[in-house]
């Protein structure tokens, strides 16, 4: 129960402008989830010791804390309810530094992810890590969620661009751990535990974050492959040539290819070549004339291979943006189809074909009004798949049966870059290592005895 | 105590010839600390359901079990006392299998990082880390202490390039969480707190191990740059620069290539411009005449403005074996100095060139018959720090203090990628922080409530 004392006491703490109610709350969009801003109380506070005195409150009262980023997570990980508060990163925006000869960013929690790349292209560098809800989506967010995205084949997901970290635990401790460095083996690395929690272990305050060479000139294409398995022996071709240097490999099967080019134009792309997987690659050089004719070579040579069917080769930023505009508006479907199912999982490169071939079989068995859509990020082995009907959706239960059917055997995963919150956990329970799950729950009762963390996510 | 009957349970789990004591335990190797065998009694299972026997049956009697991979650890993990038992993964060294199109490898946690090297490269692919003791060191053990080596700044340390992991629990139970995808986000990321434990909460039976693309036609260099700053600027230089492909940059201060060229040779290296720092560069290209001449540029470039003093570039195998032998055969220098103290620190790169002039000061502080010597892995900030005395060394306490001077504060490690074992315990205490430190002892409690595993290391 939130009184009217814990209310005047979170108001000491953050002051009159840092606690929003229902007047102040409902100038605040909710996000992703209709569900998020439910609690109706909402803290705001300015820095991490604020953050300490508010958990350690609301820890000696009980009172369940929701923390907020961007509000962009596609799990319900936000989403609260009357009786809790909502801690939001909000207010804690600082780059604090910014070190080009380092590579190093340290910033705090509420810095969104369009922010920080912008300071980071500035000198030249990037965050080694983009996903399309950039403006909103906040560093504290992704490290909670353990974000990917479109640059993890090269430069590794949100756990592997973090060096440092501080954390506020439930009990308002704060553990600050926040080494510059790459390799630093001080004892077991606590900070991976809080990557990906989604703020069910406490709060992520600050972070150290490593940075990457930001893109030289760069060229891009749009490219039909035959099937699935040429364009994953294309991408392994492409890693090893060394004459490319490869930013990005993006994955379309033609059921998302042909609805998203259709709806969003223009007509060139929609009249592209009919084939069963498209690719959209990028590459950079260090000028734009090798950029374009070492991705012209390797492509006029996989069509020579029979890799690929045919490519369009952007000739200019027009051009590229038509292309992205496909893979990156795939909202596109869901307004099209608003009550469809999505999934988010990996399948392990040399199974990417078989997985798609059982989806295709899946959705025609489901009927004929049932469509299937599945994109993504070919490196990982990353689709995002939706699955809807033109008028009624197929039962929830058969669809994810099908799409889960001999995932985990293939190594793959039920839950790959957009993590658990309310979402997934009926896959957590049904299909997580029963051991692992043990383990789990020792670990949120040891970090959060009383369960104020972010209460019904994972496993709390 | 480790009775006759105990003994007797063991060799009806792993078989007479899998129990090592006395007479067959003498015919084995102990390894890089002479104390690594003093338990006295060794088991060798063959499989994890037996590894899961020996802990249940240790977990049961509260026998302490100290796990071996290839005993090549600097920092003590493996050091064992009588009244202890060891387990050795010698046994379990299977590739169960490398699959090319994937970059994937799974493999028991015996498995020597070299075995794994030759069948990687007979596939093309690397295993994306490298360390000097290759041919002992074990996937197992470098899980186990985190390891990391010459290629971290590109592929990452050990944790990077570890997909899935098997563990069996000190109660015997086994955690299996093999995914084959780099995205997988399946509620708290357990398999992160075994990696670098030093077998403290669990043995690391089997691994899925992401691979990468293999070398290509090489070209080494041996570089004099003016400061170690010209040689962060070097490095920064060149991992911007997209017609280079930078695989290695090992650094060496004066003092250590001065003696180490000396006393290795060849009379051409040992006759270098004598320079302030030291780099071996490597990198690949598509073809031989290719990596050549786009190095040679590069330096070409740096020698103009001011970065690089002078540089060998190899011209042939045996020039390149040459040039490596100075920078891998560091034993040269604690055959020179067996009595020297070692470190292994990391330091944030924009603070490589003030901590470097420190220790040379505090090293002619010392007095005149004290000698220090610095090398190691550029692009991580990772130096391995000796200090000897001609005659005797200095007090430890101070060269501590003289070593850990700034380093927190300047966002360094105390501990980069040897662990913590018992060498490094005096740090931990000393410069962790301490909520952290609470945080690993409640976990350590969690895993490991008999605290059977390992201990005395780390924080058991």
């Amino acid at each position: 129960m939130i009184t009217e004392d814990i209310l005047a006491a979170l108001r000491l703490i953050v002051g009159a402008s840092g606690l929003k109610t229902a007047d102040t709350l409902s100038l605040i969009h909710p996000g992703a989830d209709p569900h998020n801003l439910d609690a109706g109380v909402m803290v705001v506070p300015r820095n991490t010791d604020q953050v300490a005195a508010i958990l350690s409150l609301c820890n000696m009262h009980r009172i369940a804390v929701v923390p907020h980023g961007g509000r962009t997570g596609l799990a319900g990980g936000a989403v609260s309810s009357p009786g809790e508060i909502i801690l939001s990163l909000a207010a804690m925006t600082r780059i604090e530094s910014l070190s080009a000869p380092a590579g190093i960013a340290i910033v705090e929690g509420g810095v969104t992810l369009q922010t920080l790349q912008e300071a980071a292209a500035s000198a030249n560098l990037s965050v080694g890590i983009d996903i399309a809800s950039r403006g909103s989506a906040t560093i504290g967010g992704m490290i909670s969620t353990n974000a990917g995205g479109m640059e993890a084949f090269r430069l590794g997901v949100m756990r592997h661009r973090v060096l440092g970290l501080e954390v506020v635990l439930p009990d308002g401790s704060i553990m600050r751990d926040m080494v510059q460095v790459a390799k630093s083996n001080e004892g077991y690395d606590l900070k991976q535990l809080f990557i990906g929690a989604e703020g069910t272990l406490g709060i992520v305050t600050r972070a150290v974050i490593r940075l990457a060479p930001g893109d030289a000139f760069t060229a891009t294409a749009l490219v039909a492959c035959p099937s699935a398995a040429n364009a994953v022996a294309l991408f392994q071709k492409l890693q090893h040539n060394r004459g490319i240097h490869l930013l990005r490999a993006e994955f379309m099967a033609r059921n998302y290819f042909a609805l998203a080019s259709s709806l969003l134009g223009p007509a060139t792309l929609a009249a592209f070549t009919e084939a069963p997987a498209y690719l959209i690659l990028e590459t950079d050089a260090a000028n734009q004339r090798q950029a374009l004719s070492a991705l012209e070579q390797a492509l006029a040579d996989s069509i020579e291979e029979g890799l690929v069917a045919d490519a369009i080769l952007a000739q200019s930023e027009k051009d590229r943006s038509e292309i992205w505009n496909i893979r990156e508006d795939s909202n596109v479907i869901t307004r099209a189809y608003p009550h469809g199912y999505w999934f988010d999982i990996s399948v392990p490169l040399q199974e990417l074909d078989t997985w798609l071939r059982q989806f295709d079989q899946g959705i025609a068995d489901l009927g004929p009004d049932i469509r299937g859509f599945a994109f993504g990020h070919l490196g990982d082995g990353n689709l995002h798949v939706g699955v809807a009907g033109e008028s009624t959706n197929p039962p929830k239960d058969k669809v994810r049966a099908m799409i889960y059917a001999n995932l985990k055997e293939m190594g793959g995963s039920f839950s790959a870059e957009h993590g658990i919150g309310l979402e997934k956990k009926p896959e957590l329970m049904a299909l997580i290592d029963p051991v692992k799950l043990a383990l789990m729950q020792s670990i949120k009762r040891t970090f959060d005895p009383k369960g104020i963390m972010n209460p019904g996510k994972i496993v709390g």
